[in-house]
């Protein structure tokens, strides 16, 4: 399915401005609180999992039937809720303060996150991709949330790479699903490709070394 | 619809504990991640707006159609985010640390949160409500969007009252949502009644007045 990632375009109604002037346009009927966003036709579609919702059935990356369906969406609610916890550690105050003018609570936050939120999460998952059978998360094919599995497994390793190296060992079965995920073909592409965006310092999986060392 | 609450029954097979064995039984093929989760014959639906999206249509609260229906899907995800973020004032490091243990933390992040998130999610709803026109959230009838900002501008009163004070006439298409809602015959009758559970010092809105007091 072809898509124009507007944000990261430039040129005419194209780039991050294209996108704060739609957000801010009172002539949109069904405005997004935030990014990211899909249009897709005439619908404007807001928050990451809704999209994958509607999106994932249509490219063959979730299944049709209702119970399965929201079997998928409600996996990828959860993601989402483990991945607001991960970008808390870093900041637990406010995101409009830098990291370093809330250090010492996000020294305390992620001492709990990574004692008690991480493995609680992971071992959610892991009971899932064991539970089903099929080395991966929902039914018998490839999911979205397989991919969402993926992502968050890079992103934890990058933002706590002594952590996960210790608790890694107890995951197998995503860990086995991570590999899976970077060997397919159209994965390892995009990986290579400039569309992979690399972990950085202002996204959402930090690495913050400090932070990392008091588990 | 007829429906059991579970948690709030006694007797055998009810009770937190029949929630608490179901959500560690490994037969489970669906497990919840957490409650809230709702049984619809052999479905098993987690997350609060996944509930919605999948009762809705059903009871009449949200619109058949896939774009409506997503728009008010849309909608209750932002709810679910903001609601985080308000739980998060009174426990921004840990869930399992009582509010005591982080006081300083939580009077930094209800600044942050009544000065910045506030304003910016009334700001983002009040503005919805006023672009569909019809009184309500989504559309021409009532959903479970509208009902969700009632809770939202109840549980802001309670946690928040001399902001709420303050900032509420800037909102004035919610507060009339409010009044519509609380007006309505089945809702104010539920509100009398013993289903309807008072906000406490457990709850996801706490009213702590030295977080109401620095803005």
């Amino acid at each position: 399915m072809d898509y124009v990632d507007v944000g990261r375009e430039s040129g005419p109604g194209m780039g991050v401005e294209a996108i704060r002037r739609f957000l801010q346009d009172l002539s949109v009927d069904h405005p997004p609180y935030a990014p990211p966003f899909l249009k897709a036709g005439k619908l404007v579609i807001a928050h990451a999992a809704n999209i994958l919702h509607y999106i994932g059935p249509r490219i063959g990356l979730a299944p049709k039937a209702e119970g399965p369906r929201l079997w998928a969406h409600q996996l990828q609610l959860t993601v989402t809720d483990f991945v607001k916890e991960i970008h808390d550690t870093h900041h637990p105050i406010a995101n409009s303060l830098y990291y370093e003018e809330q250090k010492p609570e996000a020294l305390r936050r992620s001492q709990r996150f990574l004692a008690e939120r991480l493995p609680k999460y992971l071992g959610y998952f892991e009971r899932v991709v064991k539970a089903n059978g099929h080395g991966c998360m929902v039914g018998r094919s490839l999911s979205y949330v397989d991919l969402s599995m993926f992502q968050l497994i890079e992103g934890l390793r990058y933002a706590f790479p002594l952590n996960m190296q210790r608790i890694e060992p107890t995951y197998p079965g995503l860990v086995a699903l991570r590999d899976k995920i970077a060997a397919r073909p159209n994965t390892a592409a995009y990986l290579k490709s400039p569309r992979r965006l690399p972990f950085n310092d202002k996204g959402l999986f930090r690495h913050y070394a400090e932070l990392d060392e008091i588990s």
